[in-house]
């Protein structure tokens, strides 16, 4: 579909309202697009000469792909990847002249959507670079493309076999420009993992065998790893997002949100009880509680029930009561000096003084790539520059 | 914000638009409308004469508000309930005569819009009460509400002895027709529970003291309990979408979803290794895998890794196999005969033919409505009538 029957179907609407139709949220989500700069920078530095691309797929891992995107083109960035076509679309069209690849490559019947989009796929297997390289025939160039090759994830790409049987095939290749070839690291959460060694080692190897072209390895891990992971370009994604790929240690990266939230009803408790579903958390007489409007629809999953989450209302550090419902949460306050609390009185959720994004990860049993990404669509949204 | 001006700020764009921005995704979540339906005839049946209103919070438990309600509608509901105000009134512009109470109630600053969009709070709290009857001085008719009691969940609601004074002192609710008091159970997800019977000893009390008003107490779990928890209305939720309220054992209610991917790339296993993140699922040479364009950001949860999670393909039962990852997630077809693969076949991840929501919720260490809630954006969506 051409860019301006997807303007006219609205479909750059549906881009532009993403976190404008919250008129009177009562919770706020800031993304502080200063942070995500300066952790691009930090990368950029340390795996320079190789150059720093930006992954913004699963819409820039919640925060909003346009805004995300349009800063990382100030702060010099010039190759960004998604995963899917429809990803792609939409960065295009907030980004008219960026270089944007496609991680899921391209499929039988989109090959002319890319063309129209000037959309690189990453090439996944010899089907897929079969039919792209039939679309190069009649081209007046050669069609850029980029090479995926599985060095051991057995995810998406050609196994090293098939990129040998490749390379003694030259015409298989023909019309195609392969401007980088790729490959992902299983393991870079792990310093330590000899999976890491290994792949590289592969990785070396299949550089003797397709020359030529510009060689990728790193992820986030691998961007902070040694610099023989960066080779020509890196891929980080969610250590601009301030997640710390190594899951655990202190965390070089500046956290790119903050979730606050107002107060829905404060109560002092009026007989010893229990709070939420399951009546799992016990309150005295005279205790008192705070009920937020932020629930797991919302992303604070519910697996943050009852595993030490807090928050922080008026200065002071305040746990989770009981489990975490659909548009709700409550904590118990009754450590916070009442006469501290007004009705303007927010609690902070996530951010430098509460939980960082790591820290709710690790309490909730995932990675903060998963709470970042499934962050609601209920909250207000501020970019903070 | 009046409907007009609204309307032209595009926000009706961005609701019409929910589900129709994905051109070119390549995995599809089918919602069964007629599922919905069944399911809303098969309680307003078991209630009646109680009356039954939906509850369309968190956009109908994740599933789209709008087709939902409206389909809701003709099978004769005529009370909604959703959390937020926004929510509110992206449900008035689509249903312009329909019921809808707001959970979360009215805010100071919003009791405007309420009015503007004749939106009933459910009020919780005595400082809502009190600002909600200042409205109605001047108003042509008394001002519609409903009064939430907390009987023992300590969220949201007004406490017994804030009820017990608020009836002391009737001028309190000057202006005010209140056309519900409810409650809301803790632990109605188990029916033995002797939580239950004690909220429902407090809520008849209620019902002595506050009079002359119709009540509700049951959430979906409620509904499907003895009738002396039905009262006069009901709430149900979550048995709309087909979860079982009870978390385990048969459940009456028909599935309302189905979610379906097609095959992003099929590898055949050319030396022993591990499949994924963290490297922890094993294969062995020439086992065969099937990546499918679905992961954690899409809201299959990071947690059904290594839990027994499960799919069809071809019509045999395949494991996932490793980590789910963000955007994608491996099969283990290595049972799937090798001439029964198309490249048009799919995988079916939820559905009568795979795992139920509740089936994989009870994997993921979590509950049906968190799966619904959290189901992604990035998928086709098709609503079957």
């Amino acid at each position: 579909m051409p860019l301006e029957s997807l303007r006219d179907s609205g479909h750059d609407a549906a881009i532009y309202v993403k976190g404008k139709t919250m008129h009177y949220a009562d919770a706020t989500l800031t993304v502080h697009l200063d942070a995500i700069a300066a952790n691009y920078r930090l990368i950029a530095t340390r795996v320079a000469p190789a150059e720093a691309a930006a992954v913004v797929k699963a819409d820039a891992y919640g925060l909003g792909v346009i805004p995300v995107a349009e800063r990382l083109v100030k702060e010099g960035c010039r190759l960004f990847f998604v995963a899917t076509l429809d990803e792609a679309v939409e960065l295009r069209i907030g980004l008219p002249s960026a270089t944007i690849a496609v991680f899921h490559g391209v499929r039988f019947g989109q090959e002319q959507v890319f063309l129209e989009h000037h959309l690189i796929p990453v090439l996944n297997t010899l089907e897929q670079i079969s039919r792209w390289s039939v679309m190069a025939v009649g081209a007046p160039s050669a069609l850029p493309a980029m090479m995926h090759i599985d060095t051991g994830m057995n995810r998406l790409g050609l196994s090293i076999s098939e990129a040998e049987a490749l390379v003694r095939t030259p015409e298989k290749l023909r019309g195609l420009d392969v401007q980088a070839v790729m490959s992902h690291l299983a393991c870079s959460s792990d310093r330590e993992s000899l999976m890491n060694h290994e792949q590289l080692k592969f990785f070396n190897q299949l550089r003797t065998i397709i020359t030529g072209t510009k060689y990728s390895l790193a992820n986030s891990g691998g961007c902070l790893a040694d610099a023989c992971y960066h080779f020509d370009m890196v891929r980080p994604g969610c250590a601009l997002y301030g997640i710390n790929p190594y899951y655990s240690g202190e965390s070089p990266l500046a956290p790119a949100v903050t979730l606050r939230a107002k107060i829905l009803q404060i109560r002092t408790v009026d007989r010893a009880g229990s709070v939420g579903y399951g009546a799992s958390y016990a309150v005295q007489k005279g205790g008192r509680l705070a009920v937020l409007p932020v629930g797991y629809a919302d992303g604070y999953l519910r697996s943050l029930s009852g595993n030490g989450a807090w928050a922080r209302v008026a200065g002071v550090k305040v746990p989770v009561a009981g489990r975490v419902s659909m548009d709700m949460v409550v904590l118990d306050i009754s450590d916070v000096p009442e006469g501290k609390l007004t009705a303007a009185s927010e609690a902070e959720l996530l951010g430098v003084n509460s939980m960082s994004v790591d820290e709710a990860a690790t309490r909730a049993g995932t990675i903060g790539y998963e709470i970042l990404t499934r962050l609601g669509k209920r909250f207000k949204r501020v970019y903070a520059a």
